[in-house]
């Protein structure tokens, strides 16, 4: 038999993927997994013109494929979670399995979608969901599946982690290295779901939904992006040897029964395997409780890495409707009955990185390590530069150990100072 | 049904699985896979005191697990290619399902292994044979089927990495680093497969096999281990801004049939993401065309990290069995109709750092240049440093890319001169 595919949504990622289906098709053959392009949908029919496939197979409705009997398989590259979302529970209640690539999908309305897969026999596969052609969600489901998956802390946004790279090594301030980014294709016209933490956060519910075998929601998420760093914080970072990255952090507490899950902006030390990634590489840090601390490393997107992925869900599709197991991993756990709950981010304990913008005059250092010894929060370490202005002075102060709670509540007792000409810089230090 | 494992060689890792399958026993049943632990067999039974499982199960005879019909899957870790091969072709030949963490049995004995898997309708599965817990198996054959894989290199020994880490960081030479990791527990005794590269090699290989849907014969590949490294070579490298690893390095050639396959000491850019892989640290650097560069990373041999890769065949095999899928990853290509042909090394093109030891008088230096520009070898930089003995002085050249037919050609004559005092030692530079 032939497994038949149907694409719908033939923008960048979906023409990589035809692109990708054809030249792996004999390898894909001889490996027992013949695979046919049955069908492709996407109402922009102007991107059918570029798309090596003849005009046969092209629709603007998504309804022909999946209308289609003959199709098992149908790949969702719309994006978005409105039309995405009504295309995958149509196919799924089809008895169609789904391969998407739809982050969001998965993040805001997964259990949704894997309890209308399990009710109707079918399988839904997102390897590109996450960290694009690297095979995080396989190796998280698959080859760790002898772990408890303890801790995931990574750089999932490729747009965020290249504008924080020029950042550092151009001394560039945020606004002028977005503008180059969206003038290179790096970043979007609209880019606040990257920038915002947003895109990081879906990526980042779904890698915590599948290590606590329960349904992580993504709008419970503590979520900060990379908007407030400035070109200051990364030259005061480095000269404390450490580089500023967004990252997502998932922590199994052992003493709570929630999750630890957030994403924001850390400093990690500048020998961290973390720090060295850079531009727009992505990384994922698993530590498991045997395998101990893996690194999975590369391209986050683009066409052809998230291509890779898609096809990479095709081939095991495949096997499974050629093999007749409709279902080979669960789709069960990641459902509404099983909400696990996120410990509010006040809970978490850590080292902080605080630059305050002050007046500069006598007793002002003295004044905050006051109110932030009141609530048991030892100093690691203090810069105080020369003015740099006629108007503010930057204290510097990277703190040990704190809860957070403390932490913010010593905060907002300074922000009401006198002595205190801006808001507050607070950046979280991983180690 | 619940699928009966047998396990043969209860040693370190073999204790270890014991240890990840008993903890995970309710994950896995949960995920439909309920697995048994049905026989365990050592000739040394001395190891059976420490183990968390009953007399009844444990046997000297590993017959007793080949013959027990109710037994689906023989996990072979006993080690070696004599015995182990026995064990595995007789489980095969059984209709039992394989799994082991057997680099050389693979690498050495492969396509009669997965022949006689193919010809019993049965599978082979291997993760914990490249990379301890690293899914490097599963990501380069399921991952990134959607790849044509061009090129891997790789950090695929710990003990090598280890010593070469140490004898960076504090200045000693490889044998007082040796001694001490044998001290430690990380060389064995007789630590030639490792510091010679041998060990790396069996990895290699079965990657090799793996990117070329066909079979890379161990003993064809060039192999340079680790022993002839000095403290020099190390800090003149620093001095350059390089890193020395030992480094697996497969590549496919664009304008040869042959493959590129060879392990050596090589030294690579500080800022390379491999130079950053320190002590018992492996990575993979696989360069697919569709994904770009992938690196995986983690902890390549012990007994739970191995573990941790054992155990992830156990799903795999388990998840196969229940769906009646007996064989889902061809077996057939891995065979003895297919070999591989390996180019010779002196075919590749690199650079080469060049370290001379010669007597310190007018002419050397533009005597052994002109030798090596006679096979067109063109020098990038020289460090001479004054005299540090009355014998001899070293001398430093990297050269520009070149042939390695003509830069072998061009030591062997420099070597016959009177002016050289040892041996001269080379080291490809891998960009």
């Amino acid at each position: 038999m032939t497994v038949q595919i149907g694409l719908i949504g033939a923008g960048t990622v979906g023409g990589g993927v035809i692109k990708v289906l054809q030249k792996q098709k004999s390898i894909l053959e001889k490996a027992g997994m013949p695979v046919r392009l049955a069908r492709v949908a996407d109402k922009v029919t102007s991107r059918f013109e570029t798309l090596p496939v003849g005009d046969a197979l092209c629709t603007a409705d998504a309804f022909d494929v999946l209308n289609d009997a003959s199709i098992d398989v149908v790949i969702e590259l719309i994006g978005g979670v409105t039309f995405a979302r009504t295309v995958v529970i149509e196919a799924l209640n089809r008895k169609k399995h789904v391969i998407t690539a739809n982050k969001a999908l998965i993040a805001e309305h997964g259990p949704e979608i894997f309890e209308c897969a399990e009710k109707n026999g079918v399988s839904v596969y997102f390897e590109a969901a996450v960290g694009g052609g690297m095979p995080v969600i396989k190796s998280i489901r698959e080859g760790l599946i002898g772990n408890d998956i303890v801790s995931i802390k990574t750089i999932i946004n490729g747009t965020c982690n290249y504008i924080l790279t020029r950042m550092s090594k151009e001394h560039l301030c945020f606004e002028d290295v977005l503008k180059q980014a969206q003038a290179n294709g790096y970043a979007e016209a609209d880019p606040t779901l990257d920038v915002g933490g947003g895109d990081s956060g879906h990526k980042v519910a779904i890698m915590a939904s599948l290590i606590s075998n329960g349904y992580v929601p993504y709008d419970k998420i503590p979520i900060e992006g990379i908007t407030s760093i400035s070109p200051e914080d990364i030259s005061f970072a480095h000269e404390l040897g450490y580089t500023i990255k967004l990252l997502g952090v998932i922590n199994k507490a052992e003493d709570s029964e929630g999750l630890d899950v957030r994403v924001h902006p850390a400093m990690v030390k500048d020998d961290h395997i973390l720090a060295s990634v850079s531009d727009v590489f992505n990384a994922v840090l698993i530590d498991g409780d045997a395998v101990g601390r893996i690194l999975i490393y590369g391209r986050g997107a683009g066409e052809l890495p998230t291509a890779s992925a898609v096809v990479s869900d095709v081939a095991d599709v495949a096997r499974n409707i050629i093999g007749k197991t409709a279902i080979r991993l669960p789709m069960s756990y990641y459902n509404s009955s099983n909400v696990v709950t996120i410990n509010p981010i006040e809970d978490i304990v850590s080292r902080y990185y605080l630059r305050f913008s002050v007046i500069d005059e006598p007793g002002v250092l003295a004044s905050i390590a006051s109110f932030l010894g009141e609530q048991g929060i030892s100093i690691a370490s203090v810069i105080q530069k020369e003015r740099h202005s006629d108007e503010s002075v930057p204290v510097i102060i990277l703190t040990h150990e704190a809860l957070e709670s403390g932490l913010k509540q010593a905060l907002s007792i300074i922000e009401e100072m006198d002595y205190i000409l801006a808001r507050t810089q607070m950046i979280r230090i991983e180690q």
